[in-house]
């Protein structure tokens, strides 16, 4: 059963048109999970491009208001249940280390924004009575 | 862009399959929206359906561990952005009063689950790679 007070509405990944004179929308969100955890969402993707754009995870934190920690922890989960890199930490050098994602790392994120387009395009298609 | 630690991957709405040996499962919520305030959500719908079955507004919000003042606050704004009573609250009476859904009310609450069958319907469909 949802809590009563989740504040996670206004979060949404996808959106159908406004339909009716009273704006009424569809919206929704998707995420992955492994053996009941949270595996991959939408924030997590958002952390990985962050690092791809910005070539180090505490930049990415940073650009998300995250706590390096924070960002740190949600990575090395993401890793663990991939059961692979997903982003490789280089520590050190004249930058002091830089991140970046694996090959596996980028086909994670573009195989969620197809599952994310497939969703809109199903939402974009419902017909609210 | 979503919260970097709102915690609300746990409240699926739908679920797909469990795939590959490493359990690797398609999540999501749906909601509506009107004029971009949340009209009905999956802890809306379940109020409203404890309404029905409960026959009483606070014996349905403290079935969900909700406040009654929180419970009347969601049911006033469906109403006010239904533009006609969903839910109907009779004063007095030997048992305090009661609440219960209007036709409209009804309809909505079979609408949403008709749009959530649909859509775990849809999830169930996806193929993870």
């Amino acid at each position: 059963m949802p809590k009563a007070k989740a504040p996670i509405d206004q979060n949404a990944l996808a959106a159908g048109p406004s339909q009716g004179r009273d704006g009424l929308q569809l919206k929704g969100r998707l995420w992955l999970e492994k053996n009941g955890k949270t595996f991959l969402s939408w924030g997590r993707v958002v952390l990985l491009e962050r690092i791809v754009e910005h070539g180090s995870l505490s930049a990415a934190a940073r650009s998300m208001g995250m706590s390096y920690s924070h960002a740190w922890g949600l990575v090395e989960e993401m890793n663990c249940l991939a059961g692979e890199e997903l982003v490789s930490k280089q520590t050190g050098g004249p930058g002091g280390g830089g991140a970046r994602l694996t090959p596996a790392g980028e086909k994670l994120v573009a195989d969620f924004w197809r599952l994310v387009d497939d969703f809109r395009d199903w939402i974009t298609r419902r017909e609210l009575s």
